[in-house]
């Protein structure tokens, strides 16, 4: 599922336009991405939690070359899906 | 940052009012995740994409207790974070 089919389905359940729930869309995500650059986390009630996790410096020694390569310090966001929303192992569902 | 300031700040970008905010965010979430229980996948483009994973059924000998435990079937959701969203080491920015 993309970003359009997404728009698609709500605009036709709230009854607006493409063109104004694309907007809202876009202005959310990037909304988020604010949020998670300037305090690390965000959490959407009922769907997730997003966090900013700092990633320590690497080395790794890599067989085919004989050379040890270095990861440097990196951050990664880390997504944890709502609790209410645990994945049964027969299917996918809410508890 | 959590819903409530998003709706907000985007309801204030937008100059719409946070009711129809709130509404178009709930449906936006709701609409995600029912494309994830259907789909296994879904993609934002220039935020993320989230894809439901299966973890097989694992075995833990468990020191504490010299018991074997056994953590069934189960599935998880991945979340990537965009390309062109890199997170620099020196801080958080997009490249």
């Amino acid at each position: 599922m993309d970003k359009r089919k997404i728009v698609k389905i709500v605009a036709k359940k709230n009854g607006m336009s493409q063109k104004d729930v694309t907007m809202v869309f876009d202005e959310i995500f990037s909304t988020m991405l604010e949020g998670l650059k300037e305090e690390g986390h965000v959490g959407v009630l009922g769907f997730g939690s997003f966090n900013v996790k700092k990633c320590a410096v690497r080395h790794r020694y890599v067989l085919s070359t004989q050379k040890v390569v270095l990861y440097p310090e990196n951050k990664k966001v880390i997504f944890r899906v709502a609790k209410q929303f645990k994945f049964k192992a027969d299917g996918v569902g809410e508890e």
